[in-house]
């Protein structure tokens, strides 16, 4: 079946081989019926995994990915997947809210797991998944922050480390983009569902900062505008509210400066420019390429990296274009090379629990979820309180900021930054500490299957 | 003399042609002598504008700038060109910390003045500059910011105006250059002298985006950064604490947003990008050039206007090179054609005044020089202050706030937020009401010549 699969799409690999290796790889079970599934599915049985099950929201939209994919096992239920006894690994890529719950639950019953950006809605979520995580170290946790593997910001990471720039003193980072808003009202229309610029653009953004100059952000500024409330497709009761522009700046650990400009009213492509400056040079990020000047250098900028479009060749034909204006491309390499790390790992795994460390050594951990979704929790905080925020990673529930806890959200609404143009500008500053008898885990299971 | 000095530089003018203007023309005096001088006297008499005076900081420098310029009369004192009966028009391209004093001067004496940006050194002297301008109306009073005639920015305008964006929401402005600060320490190394990646540029990007937008904004902030602090000549006891690097964002008194980023770390060369957003497409002007997209369009982003070099072959080609680092293209070229239009307002001028006010109607006023300095003390107090700031026009001394006058400035380091991390982040509100009893024209001369 594998095999049949397999060579529909025309992959030359021999079946014994694939078979060999769907022995050694997970099953997967996969969270979420989007497009990026669509294009996901193919790629994952090309690297010789094979994908047991799927869930999807409705019954019917899970009906129809398993149709159109050939999934065995098609679901509305959460545990229906994660009892699977094929099921070893798991991708969720559903919408945000439900990210935290599905991560912690599979973690739970012993399933790997791979959850999309961002990590949850709010800090106390991923805080959540983090201790999970921690609580069960022997299954692999990352996040898709696949930008870490993409080669040109690999170099530029070493480059870094080797000096070509010296200190850091300023990034700059540009996106431009078209409106991610589709035909319908989803929750990439609701900031409280996690939709936004911010949460699916920006969270790349921040970890890959981190990743190439291994500073973090100590204090940040943000301005978030959702210009566009309704299109010619949305234009009903609700209305959209999640961000379609954001500016953010944030001063890093060692004092380095960053500002990022996210702008999806560009429409008509994806430019994504990611320019690193320091006291020797500079390097930069544009597309898939990587460039480089020292500053005592009389000749032009130099080409140091050319990105290879290697892997978007694996995508179905007939599903690029509608996942080009979804996924840009340096995302959707960038997930299909982490699902390649992923492979590494246990293929040539023979080490204590069956798999291998060093190909996902690079990969976001919920740890590193956890610091980009505070970063986006200060961000937002900041948007409505106009003022710079700073950056608090917490080790515990009870360290975190009531006012960006889930429940809360709703009073912080950021398109309408007007309204509060009248509060007092003084830093509101809770002084109230939560002391929560809640586990830390609200939705594990009590057994470990 | 005159013809012979147009004749040499080969244009093809007949040289009555020229003498006639000459008569009609205004002489010209000088304030500067730094590149840009050198740069533009040529043109000016290209034009056929007499320069009859140059003034220095020092005699020596003014001395050197006269002898290669062949200006007739040089001199270290501000009155001494001030009350020459054949200067009729004064350019102020010196340090900034004396334009106002000049510029005010000037026109008391009876003066038409272009003065380079920025306008002054804080709102109080710039306020000082508009008032003498409103009590010189026959007076031509107009501040270098030339984007307003290059014509990408022209058409952009116009665009705008037509509704090829729709509703203005978002305007995203980059620009990248090298370090602008020189060999020697002057006054581009201080701040409190002017000085700084924010004044020089970022007046530029202010004035533009009001100007295309027909927009000011009301509330700013700002991040400012002095990253090199010392070069390999400049590292005595004087330390440079001008910003290399700044990153602000606006609100306009519409609502849409403006970022804005402008790094001198990028050693090399000079980008300047300028797009505004909004909700039926987009326009962008990159270096000259004027491209644009409709939301709806389904093609490419199309060229709208190309920028021609038809300014540049104009300059002293020997200094060309000199030139392009010290003022980029686009500003040069700008500063050029406002020349250009100052020479058409009095050629043609047989009006009431001796000038017309048609072809420098565009023109930066005073005005418009005041409200680009409330931004940028706006933004420099919101970069102490780490909050929006709104920016105030005052109408009157009384209104400005204490903390940015000039005497205040020094209080302001910004080099070092940090300083200001442990202080309340309260807003500094200042109630006390300046009843000055000062003249708005403290430097003007009684009699008007």
């Amino acid at each position: 079946m594998d095999g049949d699969l397999v060579s529909e799409r025309g992959h030359a690999e021999p079946i014994f081989v694939l078979s060999r290796l769907s022995v050694m790889l997970p099953g997967i079970g996969v969270f979420g019926t989007g497009d990026i599934v669509r294009a996901l599915v193919p790629f994952l049985r090309a690297k010789g995994f094979r994908v047991e099950a799927v869930w999807g929201r409705t019954l019917e939209a899970a009906e129809n990915v398993a149709t159109e994919l050939n999934i065995p096992f098609h679901t509305n239920k959460v545990d229906d997947v994660l009892l699977r006894k094929d099921v070893d690994l798991v991708f969720i890529i559903c919408q945000p809210d439900l990210h935290a719950q599905i991560a912690v639950k599979a973690l739970g019953i012993g399933k790997h797991v791979l959850c999309d950006r961002p990590a949850g809605l709010c800090q106390l979520e991923v805080l959540k998944m983090v201790h999970a995580a921690q609580y069960y170290p022997s299954l692999i946790s990352v996040i898709s922050h696949g930008l870490r593997f993409l080669p040109a910001f690999v170099h530029m990471k070493r480059q870094i480390e080797a000096g070509y720039v010296g200190t850091v003193n300023v990034c700059d980072v540009r996106v431009h983009c078209g409106s991610m808003i589709g035909s319908q009202f989803d929750w990439m229309c609701s900031h409280l569902m996690g939709g936004g610029i911010l949460t699916m653009v920006g969270s790349h953004i921040i970890d890959v900062i981190s990743f190439v100059t291994s500073q973090r952000a100590t204090r940040v500024h943000g301005m978030m505008r959702t210009f566009t409330k309704s299109t010619e497709k949305i234009n009903g009761i609700r209305w959209i509210d999640s961000d379609d522009f954001c500016s953010f700046q944030m001063i890093l650990d060692e004092g380095a400066c960053v500002t990022a400009t996210l702008n999806s009213h560009m429409a008509g492509g994806f430019v994504q420019e990611v320019v690193v400056c320091g006291s020797r040079g500079r390097l930069a990020v544009r597309g898939a390429n990587l460039y480089g000047q020292r500053h005592t250098s009389e000749k032009e900028e130099e080409l140091l990296h050319e990105g290879a479009d290697d892997v978007a060749h694996l995508t179905n034909k007939n599903n690029s274009a509608r996942i080009n204006s979804l996924l840009p491309q340096p995302y959707l390499q960038g997930l299909f090379r982490l699902a390649g790390a992923l492979k590494e790992a246990f293929a040539t795994g023979d080490g204590e629990h069956g798999w291998l460390k060093e190909p996902v050594s690079t990969a976001a951990t919920f740890e590193d979820g956890q610091y980009v979704q505070a970063v986006i929790d200060a961000i937002k905080l900041s948007s409505a309180s106009r003022q710079w925020e700073q950056v608090t990673v917490a080790n515990d529930e009870s360290e975190l900021n009531p006012l960006m806890t889930r429940l809360n959200l709703p009073n912080i609404n950021m398109s309408s930054l007007d309204a509060l143009s009248q509060a007092p500008t003084n830093r509101i500053t809770p002084q109230r500490k939560v002391t929560s008898s809640e586990s830390h885990l609200p939705w594990s299971f009590a057994t470990k299957h």
